[in-house]
């Protein structure tokens, strides 16, 4: 039996590169609308054409998980990005491993906690832990691929292999 | 000097049906990610691909409005839809008008006051003022195209014709 804790770190777009978009407001914006909006534009690569695909909007009403949280599984979608946006200033858990690897190695699992306002887009192929919800129900806004061909893989961990993700102070 | 003056009315799926989609939960959900996830699917027609468009995702951080509105313009999005879901739990005013049409009588102009919960998705052409937040700043999530193309036109309504939006009891 190998264990492996893991504490969330907070979410940043310098970290996650590797994995995909952190969507936030930042320092680049336009003032647009006579004034009344500020437009942060183009935060997220939108990647869903693969095999005629075409992008689908998605609500998402997800219960809370209990922590710590025992990951057990991972997947991916090969074919296409998938966007998560909290509607509620809701934090929330994210759990990766880098793409382009058909297994995982538990050591090349990462965690992350928003800060509410953040959502994320995972990149084609990076392996993800089904969304996270903590303290309370979450919607979100989901922004991901409707189309054909087999656009989801699961990763089972070894049974022996325990990885636990906790937050700080929790 | 003409003047028309509009009450905003609930916003339903029904109602809006000509001018885009609202994204909002309703009946039909699937369950997923062992029980811990309703999704509801496939809310929106996201349309962006004329001219070799692609997705783009944006935040808007928009200034409240002071009622009565005054509609002086209604723009339109000729290539693309374009969707914006609130951050915030926060209502705001949706004012349309048909699209397939190069000018508006502002007879032909409606007003909706959404309900904290739902976005809306204005289709390629409808004519739409832009986002109206009220009460207090609001972000929100846009969907919408980049790409090449003249994606923007404006109507601006004759300088006699005032058309006012109000909403009940304010």
């Amino acid at each position: 039996m190998s264990t492996l804790t893991l504490e969330a770190l907070p979410l940043t777009a310098e970290a996650f590169r590797p994995y995909g978009d952190v969507i936030e407001v930042g320092d680049r914006f336009a003032v647009i609308n006579r004034g009344t909006t500020r437009h942060y534009p183009d935060l997220a690569k939108i990647d869903v054409d693969a095999q005629g695909g075409r992008t689908r909007v998605s609500l998402y009403h997800v219960m809370p998980y209990d922590l710590p949280l025992e990951v057990a599984m991972l997947e991916r979608h090969p074919l296409s990005s998938q966007l998560f946006m909290p509607l509620d200033d809701a934090a929330f858990l994210v759990v990766v491993a880098a793409k382009d690897a058909d297994t995982i190695a538990p050591e090349a699992v990462r965690a992350f906690l928003t800060n509410g306002r953040q959502g994320v887009n995972y990149h084609a192929g990076t392996w993800h832990h089904p969304v996270i919800a903590l303290d309370r129900e979450t919607d979100f806004l989901v922004v991901d691929r409707s189309g054909s061909g087999r656009n989801c893989d699961e990763f089972h961990f070894d049974e022996g292999a325990r990885i636990t993700v906790r937050l700080a102070g929790r």
